[in-house]
């Protein structure tokens, strides 16, 4: 499903003086690519160099396209940091895209952030209160405001960002680059993730495993909720000062954002994957020939539907990896073709078959109700619906984007009225208790599941 | 395996006068964006309206890259056509894009092309004395030239496109647009693809039914080999001359180009593959926990693999469809890296596993080096590769962008020198018996594994 | 007045080997880029490399948006060519854009080209009946094909320039560019400007001397009317065949086309326009406090009439440089505003005063009667407008962009009824006779004001 | 001479609710272009519509490049500011760019402003104690920053900008926007100029009044220096209380800067130019056949020495307003060319002649040294240089781009030294005194010629 979507994803890179770091940069922010496509954006410095002498470039688009031969000679040095984003509103212009670079007493302060910052608009209040403005209208201005504020008083910068940590509720990932060091800080929940890695000398920061990976480093361990981690001169610092409290891990990373092939807070997600679609298969079972997967968030949940139940897993649609669009005024008969286009059924594979169909969620509905009704066209008997995650039925507030609960269909159908919407032969979702099984009983934030919200 | 490539993709719809077809053919491109991402073209006429008033763009890039809201609103007409290109060599250039608009004797002629014409050189060479010029070096300029020449004496354009089409050698589909009408011709061996399609009252030409789909039309049949299909006034006129000879459809076509939800001369690519996948698994079978396929290209045939050995068909790699680049000199290294940021193993599917590897085809075989050294870095015990084609020895003169023979590894390397070149366990190829009865018998052009070209 | 448009300037040079080109055709068409701005392109090979290999490219806009860096760095050779053009109608698309580059029998044929051919749709046809198809609607494709037809024949290039050249019917000064060497032709009644430039030991070819001297050559002389000239390995080698008809010089190109600073066929334009000036004064004195031109065209005429009459010579207008548009749907008064944008009245000049106003012509009108009303406002006390060549009341041919002829305001019109319209106190146009002189009797082009056309 | 360079331009305009505003921005800011060419940038709202709802857009180039119909359709509302801006330095980046646009407490504010502020380095080290951070690194936020740490205890936004405007030194016109009122504010010495226009209803506030006039208003009166004018709901109100002081109006506003057709403070531009040119005709004639002026800066001083001296006023040269520049390394011959490429001599006019030559100031010299040159080859017998203001010896701090005073050539060179250098036959310069008379003994900031600051 591509209803939901992820904010943003981070990346910092500490190196030994005199080398490079961008091309680490440009590569790990592909890798992380699939959590934001609307801007991205990159700064780096030269930690021998003069104190604060900062390389930045942002622009609205794919890293690909932001970043061409002539951006890429321009951010020399060997310590940066780089952002990827999406955009929930309208909101999505130039301004709003990361890294925020201030000037403030003590130097330049370079903030990329993942996630959100529940009480932003009282901080935001407060930090005008006391004569500060503001340009853009991102909770990351806010956080980085704060740690500004605090630094003045605060002995080091990790200090300040502790301090300021302290007043943020919500889910948050953040990389702050301050003159010498790469500061890295994550949520006393846990909630969005963030890891530690190491390539050669040099020291990493990422929202994925897979970004530390994809430039040829290796994972060394998650930053712990709440921790504040400082890269630099070959080492690691940690302050753990905030990091007892409850942990609440995104369920959602597991579901749906992060790359099958990353390893968050030791799960690895392809394995989580896997377990919720053998769950599924002992809960909901069901009477079919093959199991397919909505490509591509349901495939690897549905692999683990017919290992557990040993009905054949099979490839069933082709989905076309090249973007089109309407030019005219979108009908039903608009939307319809944009589902087309993109997603088609391989005939010879579902003609004459009961299928079980694999999803990762159910938002609004309306896209499963025409891959269903495309499976029948194309003669397939029954379709029985499984969904990898339990009915969403509540907004999030730590940087998911989501539609308005009033657009969630589970918030006010039951599964009967849902299966009936969509036209599938049966329909169930994976329960909380597999879901939590699914990653070996990590505690997780099930907030829209169960409004149980960490806060 | 990227290696190999299509060249090109057409598409072109007559609509009744007063609809309008810029939309469709906009959507058939995308459909077809797989068989070429360098340049994207189309030519749109009215057939209701002066004759020969024709409104044409193209440009370097995908789809949706040339066609934004202004060149679509420029688009006017219920005629037209559309082209998208892969280009082999330098020659990459936006004069050499499609479609080619000449205005000559008769009226204006628009044509797009998929293939390659054998004897372009010594034809052109021919048209040069003739006191012809020519803008590109396109083999396409040549039959387009060839046609208007032509058609000084012929009575009318079709018979100009078969006196033409007589003197062509080589594989190609072409769709000529005429004032009021449309005229596809396919090479008498059939080797490139080419059907007809229907969408209410408009009739549509395109190198795959699965573009037909994608506009909400249906597949009728097949262009046969040798035919001249018209396309007017809510009709299909036939000339079918050219149709006795011997046929011989592109194997590859089945194998690795074609979307696998395409038909093409009847055989469902789709079901093709899993059939090479079968047969592979019977003439080639292997003791292994899993059968996996090279994202996306060898995922179907691994399904069938999987399905006749019983063997559990797994996901092994995460695929990342977002493009990085490297900006600095390509190195070892670098290369490595490249192949890394597009795909990545999931660890906990293959560590302590045997795997069968499917892809479709070698080429080089470096790349396949890595993804087995990949898989074995991960944890697996052994990797049995198989190739769900058979060995590819021999240059294509028909239009497929093929590395030069001697980079073929397989033109002077035995299977177990290739083996052992690429770090598998063992290596096998399909049977070229194998590949004919994958399409139940279809006459097929095996040149590039046998040499024994169709001309 | 910005109502009349030059069509397009050429600029061609040769080098010796080893040399590089392609800044020189930059400067070259920079200087010459009154002449047209609405697409630009060149060609450069390298005479001492392959034969035919050759760099071109063109794009829409001035010299310097199309050229960057690297497209400059693209251009390697040490011989080239490239133009500017202004296109009248809707057909300024890219592919109407020059140089024209052609692949024949006998190579590779580029072709810039000055000028209309008026018996094109002629020729056109004849070539059509042989077959030859055009990728263009203008008359510079029809120019350049005929050589090519003619080529076969002929044993050399400059031998198939004639013989095409004789069937032409018009005004053209083209360049044409065969390996190894540069051809320029110029129309035998000497229509259109071509000159013989120097630079080191390198010869150069250009519509105008001033873009010889803008890359720091010297002018050697023209091209005579209907003479080729052949630019190679150090010498200029000369047919004059066609050279001994009626001459017939453009005389727009003195009253406003060329720059002032250059020399065309042994007269200085600067010098000729103030001539004109002097004569107007003689002609058509008035009483006034002084005189005044329209920016940029007027200047150097009313400093003539001044020198002439005694009456000081002022500055009256500030022009704005910078180019500004409307986005609204343009009424009587945005129209008023774009004058207004452009040209702005020195009030201090003008208040209280008597002026004579000079332009170098009257097309509609329409800007004149602002101009006229802007001074009034200004408190001018008497406006008498002096135009510096004879009443416009035909359709020029010869690859001039003027109004249809309904729009000429002289075509119907006395000079006591447009006075009346454009609200001067009195109006006086160049005699002939002093058109005439201006130049020093050198044989003139009338026909825009006379009607008398050269063929 | 295009040496010396103004930074900036602004325009604001209030107009009643229900009204659209941007296209009178974006034709101020057109006619304004000359003061800046780097960036531009606007900001509009609506005052009937939501506290603090602006549309803002900024980029790289002219106001052409900028707005196109797209970014005009964004900027809706009947109040609005715009900026064009010259950078000085490498810091010439989007960043930087204005208008700047700030949330804080009491909603948004957007500043534009010309000029410099002598004293930022040290408020900004005072902002930054008090926890406020900087995007960029110009005095404008610095300025804009200030105003919003005034406003949490001043009663309104103008008591906000005077308390700010207090601990500012340096020269400035700026325009704040704030919700429901545009406020402008000139520095007590009116070192840079600001107007008040009015068109229909609308008030506008301009650096000069040739932007009034450029969108159809007409100007009302100077901002006096040190006034505080509120515009909003069609009235016009002033706080006066830092207008006590002595006045020193950018003498360079007169002398090269601003638009001839522009009225500051009383003073018709041109004519004061024209007067400079009278004086120097009487403090330093000379024996010659005709004026010439460098363009465009030295044409009206020439007319003026003219008219003065009796000697006949002339064009001397042709200038290319199209824009070349050169891709290779600048060597001498290339600086030598890149003078050539802009301007040339009208031989005919000079050949023979003793010249008056006349520029609006001498900089470092070697431009002039050039164009002496050009007129010596060409034939002029003698080269009197007359420069129509005092030599430039000192730096500006309000906001001028100079060269460093190391490369002005007045610094450290008498005026016979000069002569030599450019090669002329006599030097002068305008007097002092000359200089005040000119605008009528109005006070002006004389510092760059004798270093008398106002501060």
């Amino acid at each position: 499903m591509d209803e939901i979507h992820e904010e943003c994803g981070v990346f910092g890179i500490w190196s030994p003086p005199g080398t490079e770091v961008a091309e680490d940069i440009y590569a790990g922010l592909v890798a992380l690519q699939h959590r934001g496509q609307e801007s991205a954006g990159a700064a780096v410095t030269d930690t021998g160099g003069a104190r604060g002498n900062i390389a930045a470039l942002k622009g609205m688009g794919l890293v690909s396209e932001v970043f061409g031969p002539k951006e890429m000679e321009s951010l020399k040095g060997n310590m940066g940091v780089g952002h990827v984003r999406y955009s929930t509103t309208g909101e999505s212009s130039l301004t709003n895209a990361q890294p925020i670079v201030m000037n403030y007493i003590k130097g330049t302060l370079v903030f990329v952030h993942n996630g959100n910052i529940v009480n932003a608009d009282e901080i935001r209040q407060n930090q005008m209160y006391r004569g500060q403005a503001h340009y853009t209208t991102t909770d990351s201005e806010v956080f980085a405001y704060e740690i500004i504020s605090r630094r003045i008083e605060a002995s080091s910068i990790e200090e300040a960002v502790l301090d300021a940590a302290k007043s943020m509720k919500g889910g948050y990932a953040c990389i702050i680059m301050s003159p010498g060091k790469l500061v890295g800080i994550r949520d006393p929940y846990g909630i969005k993730p963030l890891v530690i890695g190491k390539k050669g000398s040099a020291y990493i920061l990422a929202s994925e495993s897979a970004a530390v990976e994809a430039v040829g480093g290796m994972l060394i361990r998650d930053v712990r909720p709440g921790e504040i981690v400082t890269l630099t001169e070959g080492q690691i610092q940690s302050i753990e000062s905030m990091c007892e409290g409850r942990r609440a891990h995104c369920a959602f990373e597991y579901i749906y954002f992060a790359r099958p092939d990353s390893v968050l807070d030791g799960v690895e997600v392809h394995d989580a994957r896997v377990k919720a679609g053998r769950a599924l298969a002992r809960s909901a079972p069901a009477e079919a020939d093959l199991v397919a997967g909505v490509p591509d968030s349901g495939l690897v949940a549905a692999e683990g539907f017919a290992k557990e139940s040993g009905i054949p897993f099979a490839l069933a649609f082709y989905k076309n990896s090249y973007v089109g669009r309407s030019f005219i005024r979108p009908t039903d008969e608009e939307r319809i073709r944009a589902v087309h286009s993109k997603l088609s059924v391989l005939k010879s594979a579902v003609c004459g078959k009961r299928i079980v169909l694999i999803d990762d969620s159910l938002v609004r509905g309306t896209t499963m109700r025409q891959i269903v009704e495309m499976l029948r066209e194309a003669g397939a008997l029954k379709v029985h619906v499984r969904i990898s995650s339990p009915p969403f039925r509540y907004p999030c507030y730590y940087g998911t984007d989501v539609p308005s609960s009033r657009q969630l269909i589970a918030a006010d159908h039951t599964a009967e009225d849902i299966c009936r919407e969509i036209g599938a032969d049966s329909l169930f979702y994976l329960n909380q208790e597999d879901l939590l099984s699914m990653t070996g009983n990590l505690p997780l934030c099930t907030a829209c599941f169960d409004s149980r919200y960490p806060a």
